[in-house]
C-alpha cells in the first residue's frame, strides 16, 4: 500500500449503507454455532419455526422449482410473509460423495417484501442441518411418548449428531442406539456423540437397534425405495421420525407401518410426492404439523397409538432459519458485509456511478 | 493483532478450495467495465447473448418465479444449459424510489450442473443494464434499416446511456435525438452522453423526438398502459426498439403500431404476458428473435418494413451475463472468494467440521 494508492481509494464513490448485504459464511456460522453452543442454536431455531408454524396461513406458498439433470438436481424454495421474502439454492447430486464433492450444499437469501432488498446472505448447508434436526425434534416433542427415553438411530450420516442432539435439547431422551450398513459412519457417529455425554449402544441390526427404543429416527441416504423398517419391527406406541425418505422415488418405510400409523406432514402437497406416503393413495389421511402446534388437530392420541413424522424439509423452516440468523446477525453475530447490489445517489443515473467510479479500481 | 491470536487462526480448519465461490461487487463489476472499458463490455456481452440465443434448443426454459405484494415483486429467473445453471433474484418496487432506494436490484449466481457447486456469485444491478442494452443491440443490428444514422430515445431514465453506448457499439449509430417527460433525467442523460461524443439533439416532445430517426428506442418508466408512440408518429422503415412495456398492465406502444409492425420477441410465452404484445390477441403472429439469429426465420423484409423488438428480458440473457462474467473472473477480473458452502474432509462428518472450527473463531 501506498499514499498514492490511499488516495485514490479514498476518491472511489462509496457504496451506501443500503447497498451493503450481511453475509454469513461457513467459518461464521460455525463460530456463531460454537459461541452460543449447539443446544441453545437448536432450541431456538425451533422456537423460531414453532412461531412460523403457528401462523402457517401467513405465508405465501409455492412448489420448489427444480432443475434436473441426469447427474443430480438443482431447487429454488421460496417463501415469504408479509415483511420478509427468503429463498435457499439447494442442490442433490447423489454421486459427488465418490468424487470428493458434498451430496447436498446450500445457500440462502431473506429480503425485504417493502422494498426488495436482500438483508441477508448466508451459508445454508450447516444451516439446513440444524433446522431439520430442530425441526424433527419440535415433531418429537409434541408425537413421541410420554416418558420418552431411547432413540434408535437407523443411518449415522451427516444429520445423525445434529438429530441426536436436537432430540435432546427439546425432548430429554439421553440414550441412543445406532445402526448403519457402513460400520464407519457408525464409528463417526459414536466418536462425536460419546464426547457429547450421550449413553450409545452400538447395534448390529436395525432389529436390535429399535429395541426397546420409544423413537426411532431414519436418515439413510440410498436413492431409492428401500425399506429400513419393515413392519415386525415397530410395535405400539412408537414415534417414528422419518427423515430419509425426501423425493420420489426415496422411502425407507414399510407401507404396512404407514399404515397403521398416524402420519404426520409439513406440507402434504409436497410431501405426497416426495416423502413416504407417495407410497399411499393420494387421499390417505395425514395431519399437518402446524395444525398439531396451534391445538387446531390432534397429536398423539393415546400412548399405543404409532405417530409417524414424515419429513421431507419445507421452504418455511429455511425461512424460519434466515430469519433467526438475520437476528443474530443485528444482535452482533459475526458476518461481513456485501456491496451486492447497486445504490446510485441518483436511481436514474446509474452510468453516472458506473463513470464516477472510473480510475478508483 | 498477536502470536497468540495467530496460533490460533493457524489451527482452524480452512474452507478447501471447493467451498470458495467467486463473488463480484458492485465495486467490482464497475472496475472491470471500467478497465475493459465499456464499448468492448457491451460487443462482449452481445456475443455471449448472440451466441446462447443460436443455440437456443438446448436450454431448460422455465417461467419466472413471481412473489407479489401490494409494493412490488420479487422474482427468481433459472434457466440452464447441459454444464450451466444460473438464476437471477430480481426485485420491482416503483414507490422505492420516493424513499430513495432502487426501483429494480439484481443479483445472480452461476452454478455447475455436474456437481450443483455454485461457481460465481454476482452483483447484476448494474449487469442487467449492461445486458438488456447488449441485446437491444444486437436485435437493432438485425432489424434496424440498412445505413441508419439517427436514434430517438423516449425515456432518459437509468437505462438511456446504456442503450445509446450499445447501439453506437454494434450498429455505428452516433445521433441521438432526446426526449423525456421529465427534464431532469434528459439533463442527466445530455450531461453523461455528451462526454462520450455523440452528436446529441434535445427535443421537446416524442413528435420532435423521432422526427428523422430511422431507430425509436422506447424505455420510460411509468407503470400503466401508456401511450407514448401513436400511429402518426411512426413512418415506414423505422426500426422501434421498445424497452419500457415488460409487465402486465405496462405497455408504451399503441396497437395500431403493433399491427402495421415485423414483431420480434425474445420468449413468446412470457412476451404475450409482459410484453407490448399483451395488447393483442394471443395468436397474434410473432417471430422469435433467435430464430433470426440462426436464419431459421426472416429479420427485416425490407427497407419499408416497420420492424418492433417486444424486449421484456429473458433469463438465457442473464445467464449469458453470468457466463461472461464467470470466464472474465476466470481470467483475473476484480473478485473475492467467498466461503459460502460447507465442504467438511469427510462429506458424512459435518458435525465433526463444526466441532473442530470451535475455540478457533
Amino acid at each position: 500500500m501506498n499514499d498514492m494508492k490511499f488516495d485514490i481509494d479514498a476518491a472511489a464513490p462509496k457504496p451506501s449503507a443500503l447497498a451493503m448485504v450481511p453475509f454469513v459464511s461457513v467459518a461464521d456460522m460455525m463460530r456463531q454455532v460454537n459461541q452460543a453452543g449447539i443446544d441453545r442454536v437448536l432450541r431456538d431455531l425451533a422456537a423460531y419455526i414453532e412461531a412460523d408454524f403457528r401462523r402457517w396461513p401467513e405465508f405465501d406458498k409455492t412448489p420448489r422449482v427444480a432443475s434436473h439433470s441426469p447427474e443430480g438436481v438443482i431447487e429454488l424454495m421460496p417463501t415469504a410473509d408479509a415483511e420478509a421474502y427468503g429463498f435457499k439454492y439447494v442442490n442433490g447430486h447423489p454421486k459427488n460423495m465418490r468424487e470428493g464433492f458434498q451430496t447436498v450444499t446450500a445457500f440462502g437469501v431473506l429480503a425485504s417484501v417493502a422494498t426488495g432488498y436482500p438483508l441477508l446472505l448466508s451459508e445454508m448447508t450447516l444451516l439446513t442441518a440444524l433446522r431439520t434436526a430442530a425441526t424433527s425434534a419440535l415433531a418429537g416433542k409434541y408425537l413421541a411418548p410420554e416418558g420418552a427415553e431411547v432413540m434408535a438411530m437407523i443411518g449415522n450420516g451427516a444429520q445423525c449428531e445434529f438429530q441426536a442432539l436436537a432430540f435432546r435439547a427439546l425432548t430429554g431422551i439421553n440414550r441412543l442406539r445406532l445402526y448403519d450398513i457402513d460400520t464407519e459412519a457408525t464409528d463417526k457417529a459414536i466418536r462425536n456423540l460419546a464426547a457429547l455425554d450421550f449413553q450409545i449402544a452400538r447395534c448390529a441390526s436395525t432389529e436390535e437397534a429399535v429395541e426397546g427404543a420409544q423413537v426411532i429416527t431414519t436418515c439413510t441416504a440410498d436413492k431409492r425405495n428401500a425399506t429400513i423398517l419393515t413392519d415386525n419391527m415397530v410395535g405400539a406406541g412408537v414415534h417414528i421420525n422419518a427423515i430419509g425418505g425426501d423425493c420420489p422415488g426415496k422411502t425407507e418405510i414399510h407401507p404396512d407401518i404407514l399404515r397403521r400409523a398416524a402420519i404426520f406432514v409439513e406440507y402434504p402437497e409436497q410431501t405426497r410426492i416426495e416423502g413416504e406416503i407417495q407410497q399411499l393413495d393420494a387421499d390417505h389421511p395425514v395431519t399437518e404439523l402446524w395444525q398439531v402446534l396451534t391445538g387446531a388437530a390432534a397429536g398423539r392420541s393415546d400412548a399405543r397409538q404409532i405417530t409417524l413424522f414424515d419429513s421431507v424439509g419445507f421452504a418455511i423452516e429455511d425461512f424460519s432459519a434466515l430469519r433467526y440468523v438475520h437476528d443474530r446477525v443485528r444482535a452482533g453475530a459475526p458476518h461481513v458485509l456485501l456491496d451486492m447490489i447497486a445504490d446510485p445517489d441518483d436511481p436514474r443515473d446509474l452510468f453516472g456511478m458506473l463513470r464516477r467510479a472510473e480510475g478508483t479500481g
